[in-house]
């Protein structure tokens, strides 16, 4: 069949809509009609081309939701009409990592994922003249229909709205899992968020549903603070408003009993890795834990000394927020509808697919916290 | 009173033996006669001027085993008679840090201990003209008298060997509490030990305890093998034998079903942070936990690309293995005497305080595991 897409044809370049092929479902696959999709940092930090893994030409987007309408042979867990949100972390349930209980990072189809193809090695996209494209994180979601394998959609509720709940597809599983999966936050606690973009307004509320007493959110913009406050924040810190960040949470966190100070949790929501130095070290002596979410530079380095650790500090990091795909998503969406996250502030915008590169343009002038493409 | 002592006088010089003046216990304080001392690496490290906290003159020693002769004003936990071990790291249960429940690390009296002195400012030691000498790590066990606060002695029961038990001051309970309460290895566990000296033969036998299925020691010398082995090591890898470590360790521990390989645990017991690096990165994909356990030589720093944590390993640290010394060093103590963890193997050599010089050669040299004066 044709179907429209938004095809990276090359690094550095914007996004050129056409029309594409794309082949039908094979066994274990299925296909699906996107019906929203989210536009994240990771998609714009593989089409810029500072993506050492970053292949050529592909369908990009990973933060979508649709329905589904063919289904391959042997499929089981889903069937055509069926509301999906594609998993680019799928879960098989079935492989050593799945197995273990101890890590979302299912990685039954890791290695042709990262090859832009389906797990039989090949894709199901081309031009029109026949020239394959490749897939990108297993989704392809900036494509109106898309093929998936079945252990990479989460079927959801079919009264969620497509073009909210598809930011669950990452950016909100992302925040909300780091808090609840991978740092198990608990009632009471002072947690740090560094970055108060789309990822971190997520660890916001994430730790708003967590309980935790002190949320301080750190940002070098102060026009986040009203956004992040609305999601729970409840103090505000800028760097360039103090001499030494770390000095200024510890002190913050410090109680008449405690006087030694530090968050019990903090989460780099950046990339950068001197935030995540800052962000390790401002946490509390014996117990604090941070978790790195950002993704870094290729090549970049993490560094600290080692006493640091050996007074009790652990490091920690997150891949889609610790959330098992099927497993878990389903239960995001469902607090969703019932009240217990909000999205819809944070979807700023919404576009059709031939303004998606309008979409990036505001992401880099930092307008935007989520533009979601609308098909 | 008089008392017999081994005096660092200064930087990189022997210790000096000669008799000092030691004041009685104060309120809150205790004096304990020290039975027998472990010659333990960090007093060297100290020693040679490295520690850019060492203060000079002080009486060094931190891992001793004796008896209570007098107590303060106040004492109610101990009495003369009573068998202790000392404790560098105190355990007061009235600290945020101890009452967090969450860290062994104390704080209550961290700030004196850090300058030398008891917690009303002043030390008990001088010369014999009346110039003060400092304390050391809360204990100085070098002394054969010396002056702790109650809330650094451990109560022990008294049929434990002193010139044995006085290593659970220390090694033992740093490397078996390391496994236990900072990493808190399962059974069928998949372990690996970076460095094979007393404190890696003590990892080695707690992750015996704890039921590890593979142990993997590594080290550049092949002669730490056989008394490894003897603790429980089960794999032994030399860096010099193999292009990469890193790559050796992970294939090591692949199974038919599990193709990824990786150690569920590492622990560093070298302080070289390169190797810290290694211990990080061979650990598994998903859930892999590394503990750094060494001490780093001042102003070292570890580093690695956020992607090893991203991708969901966990870097830890720990001091004296996470032990609450009061409540979990009689515990230990109860263990070796019931056959459940061994030391003897591992006191390779018995001096009189005289010797102490002779035993720091040894050190040195890497011709003792530990050595131990008796007094």
């Amino acid at each position: 069949m044709r179907t429209r897409a938004a095809v990276a044809v090359e690094a550095g370049k914007p996004l050129e809509i056409m029309d594409v092929n794309l082949e039908g479902p094979r066994p274990g696959e299925v296909m699906v009609e996107i019906k929203a999709t989210g536009l994240c940092h990771t998609d714009d930090f593989t089409l810029s081309g500072a993506d050492p893994e970053g292949l050529f030409p592909a369908i990009l987007g990973h933060e979508g939701a649709g329905v589904v309408v063919e289904v391959g042979a042997g499929v089981t867990s889903v069937k055509p009409g069926d509301h999906v949100i594609p998993l680019y972390t799928p879960e098989c349930r079935a492989c050593p990592s799945c197995l273990s209980q101890k890590t979302n990072l299912c990685t039954s189809i890791r290695a042709t994922q990262g090859q832009g193809v389906m797990p039989d090695g090949s894709s199901r996209f081309s031009t029109l003249d026949g020239d394959p494209i490749l897939h990108y994180m297993g989704c392809s979601t900036f494509s109106n229909y898309t093929v998936l394998p079945e252990i990479a959609v989460a079927k959801i509720r079919e009264d969620a709205p497509f073009d909210k709940v598809c930011y669950i597809g990452c950016g909100v599983t992302t925040g909300i899992g780091a808090v609840i999966n991978t740092a198990k936050v608990e009632i009471g606690a002072k947690a740090v968020v560094f970055g108060l973009g789309g990822i971190g307004l997520n660890v916001i509320q994430g730790l708003r549903l967590a309980g935790a007493d002190m949320i301080i959110g750190v940002d070098i913009n102060p026009g986040k603070k009203e956004m992040a406050e609305r999601f729970g924040m409840t103090h505000f810190v800028n760097p360039k408003d103090c001499d030494n960040v770390v000095a200024e949470i510890v002190n913050l966190t410090k109680t008449p009993f405690d006087q030694i100070g530090g968050a019990d949790y903090s989460f780099d929501c950046t990339g950068n890795v001197q935030v995540m130095r800052d962000a390790l070290e401002c946490t509390h002596r014996g117990w604090g834990q941070s978790i790195i979410i950002g993704v870094a530079p290729a090549g970049a380095e993490i560094s600290t000394r080692p006493f640091q650790l050996v007074t009790g500090r652990v490091w920690k990091g997150t891949a889609f927020g610790g959330a098992r795909g099927r497993t878990d998503v389903p239960k995001i969406v469902d607090w969703y509808m019932d009240g217990k996250i909000e999205i819809d502030p944070m979807i700023t915008h919404k576009l059709k697919l031939d303004e998606i590169n309008k979409g990036f343009e505001m992401m880099h002038k930092g307008e935007s916290i989520r533009s979601v493409v609308v098909y």
